[in-house]
């Protein structure tokens, strides 16, 4: 096959990759929902090597797909199982660490770079990258980019689109933009960055990036709190907030059947505080010395609990009780695949109207399923609320329509944020899953905004189509527009 | 006239100015370096005003310069004085706080809200609107997001971008882009907003945003540092940021130059510190009690002295005290112009880079004219340095081309800096003084990649032609691309 033959010249026999069990990483997502059909997969060294991929590619038409970590939640890094099959562009072989500037609080990297690689790089020069998330030991730069990843460093240091300065992406044609650069200030025209930042390899391919870093937090404290509903939480957030300023790095709430969750199902999980009806972990970060840390968060929570925002206050009395809260924290996605079927959602709404979001979303749930259990987990901070209505096997075995029931649940508590001004995608993104709830949430004026500049950028309409976009413009209809 | 009479009808008769006495102010800008014509000023009360001023615009044909307070230092607000004169379509009457959400910590406001009322509604609200510059009682919100204004607040907040979450903006075809989300996260298609922050009127009219408020810092601590060279500025910054991290919220240096001018110029300002070769005015800022605050200022202040990287350092003893080392640091502006001619220039490096931008810049300007005195003022934090070529008035009135030179020197300014990774415009925007200088220092990809959003966004080219962009493409020129 030409295109094959003369990808190998740009990348050696070792870069292509054509057979299925070659490919078969490539081609399905790690859950194993998505599966789709490919070319062939090319595993490009260099920037060089992706432009002159995708200048060949552009000449023939040929559909591209960049593929980072394939970590995605929505079916956004695998291609799909209908439409001409793109090639994949994995950017795996490119996971230098070009430089790192710890005067300027800068790192400068390949896109390949795995988010864990990065995270330790920084680290090594007493300084803090500070996005994190669930898959940051297989993630790469690059698609945490692609998709503004959020993750639990949020609250405090904002997304991936807040830590990136500079970009290195390859167009369309094939050209290069070389906007790797490293500064705090530039008003020299349009920010081009933020239009990839989140464009989920729609506009073009991110191969490096200058990323921001931060002095290292040397101490940590960390409380678990019980209170007795969302809005106790809503004040109790912001009297940490007014008191605590940044050092606050993290604020979760977690409702009872949550809590009761993890327990049943995580072996040698206990919970930091039992009986309560909402919980909520909260964590301080800051360069001075712990002592002084630990003061801060004592005297915030005796004000919380004379106030009566909160119940009870575990403070996690060293590193190995502080881990623990943490520990239970992070087994939630453990303890609810094991204990069922969960329909994960992922709103967000504004910080004040997460208790009214909750109230809402939980009685439309229930408006379709009388007394289904919901279980919550929130980066509350971020306003972002996972409600997650949840079956029992049993329960869930017994439902004629699955995917039916569940788009009807999903939309359901997508409407109660959309009626709070909330949006039915906070960290996960589109992918090719959730184009339909674009054309249903978005307004005509701002698709249409979306479309144009896509067809500005990629007027062939090459990279990664079908998704974002609920329906890119077809390859030349708006060229004489 | 046609148009004047439409626009009446929807503005009516108080909206619109015809006469040169009624449109003066709008035409020039404050400090009378700009001036230019225009069609009309008309000043629509609302969106939905704008709206149909931009339909009726697109119709005819007529080109659009929205207009703020007008205190762009770049020529950025007032209409040029060559090509078809727009129509100015001031925001002045758009004035109101929509609403504020202290919980969410968000305040929306129409885009014509002068700047200081903006930061008062949130005093009152006991949260900080962290933007502050120079201009803040008369610039406009929305002059701010349309140029990503900087100013004393980045090192700790961010630029105006930072602190933006939401738009309201008019198109190019009239249609309303209602884009004022109030969310942290929301992962759902491109960003839009980040395409019109910074853009300078040339691809919408913002009419409305939804702006991140802070909790408002109940304590600050301000001392005046002696060092001998930027590179100890530097390691002080580093030491600085180390310890107190986002507490840090401002590390200004200046040359000894500067503070003499300072003192010789202002009467009543005495100079921190005297005969010191590099000053620097540090502030921390926090919202725990001031003692704790001193402690932590006394103590980085140790450090530094026994490091050697600070000669000697002034801790402002009380509010007066701090007052005054701000108010030094303020009368910069007023001391050069009453001192002579300053050539400002605005260049951002990487912060590490500082020093060595400082040497290599003072170099070159001094290549051109051997000893001339170079004026240092940096937000040196933010990597942003406004090094300014100094004439005493006999000396500048002795030149015999006066635009010729200052156009050498600044560009041998921006020379060094580009040389460096930096940029020629930090924090003042591009307006149509510095569109040369665009295709200078920037990549053709990334001005043909600006080009294409621009046609996009609006294709007619009626939004502040002939601005930002260094060719804007022709009306109509790539309609068949």
């Amino acid at each position: 096959m030409a295109l094959v033959d003369e990808l190998t010249k740009i990348v050696g026999q070792k870069g292509v990759l054509t057979t299925a069990q070659e490919m078969a990483a490539f081609l399905e997502d790690w859950r194993g929902r998505y599966r789709g059909e490919a070319v062939c997969v090319v595993l490009p060294a260099s920037t060089d090597q992706v432009s002159a991929i995708v200048k060949l590619c552009a000449q023939t038409g040929t559909a591209m797909l960049a593929q980072g970590g394939n970590t995605s939640l929505c079916g956004g890094a695998t291609p799909g199982a209908t439409g001409a099959p793109p090639i994949v562009i994995g950017l795996q072989r490119m996971r230098a660490i070009r430089s790192i500037d710890p005067a300027n609080n800068t790192i400068c990297v390949d896109a390949g770079c795995v988010l864990a690689a990065v995270q330790q790089a920084a680290i090594e020069n007493d300084r803090l990258y500070a996005v994190s998330l669930g898959a940051e030991g297989s993630c790469q730069v690059g698609g945490t980019i692609a998709t503004n990843a959020g993750g639990t460093g949020v609250l405090r240091y904002g997304n991936t689109r807040d830590n990136v300065l500079g970009l290195e992406v390859v167009l369309p044609d094939g050209s290069i933009w070389d906007g790797l650069h490293a500064l705090r200030k530039n008003n020299t025209g349009y920010d081009l960055k933020h239009l990839f930042i989140g464009s989920e390899g729609t506009l073009g391919i991110i191969t490096g990036a200058v990323l921001k870093l931060h002095p290292l937090p040397s101490a940590r404290a960390v409380a678990w709190l019980g209170v007795a509903s969302p809005q106790m939480a809503l004040d109790a957030l912001g009297l940490f907030r007014a008191s605590c300023d940044t050092r606050l790095s993290a604020f979760e709430l977690l409702n009872g059947n949550q809590v009761s969750m993890v327990v049943e199902h995580v072996s040698g999980r206990r919970a930091p505080i039992e009986n309560a009806d909402w919980h909520v972990l909260v964590e301080l970060s800051d360069t001075c010395d712990a002592s002084a840390l630990d003061d801060a968060m004592q005297s915030v929570l005796e004000r919380a609990l004379e106030r009566g925002l909160v119940t009870d206050a575990v403070v996690g009395a060293n590193e190995s009780q502080r881990a623990a809260m943490w520990e239970f924290r992070h087994s939630v996605s453990e303890a609810n695949k094991k204990g069922g079927a969960g329909l994960t959602t992922d709103c967000a709404v504004p910080v004040s109207a997460v208790p009214a979001f909750i109230a809402s979303a939980t009685e439309a749930v229930r408006a379709i399923i009388p007394d289904l259990p919901v279980l919550i987990v929130a980066h509350m901070g971020d306003g972002n609320v996972h409600l997650i209505p949840f079956f029992r096997f049993a329960q869930w075995k017994a439902v004629g329509d699955q995917n039916a029931l569940a788009e009807r649940i999903r939309r359901a508590v997508n409407d109660a944020a959309a009626a709070l001004g909330g949006t039915f995608s906070a960290e996960h993104g589109i992918g090719h899953t959730l184009t339909a709830e674009m054309s249903r949430y978005k307004p005509a004026v701002e698709i249409a905004l979306m479309q144009a500049v896509k067809h500005a950028v990629d007027p062939k309409n090459l990279f990664n189509p079908g998704r974002l976009l609920p329906s890119a413009p077809p390859f030349g209809s708006r060229r004489a527009s």
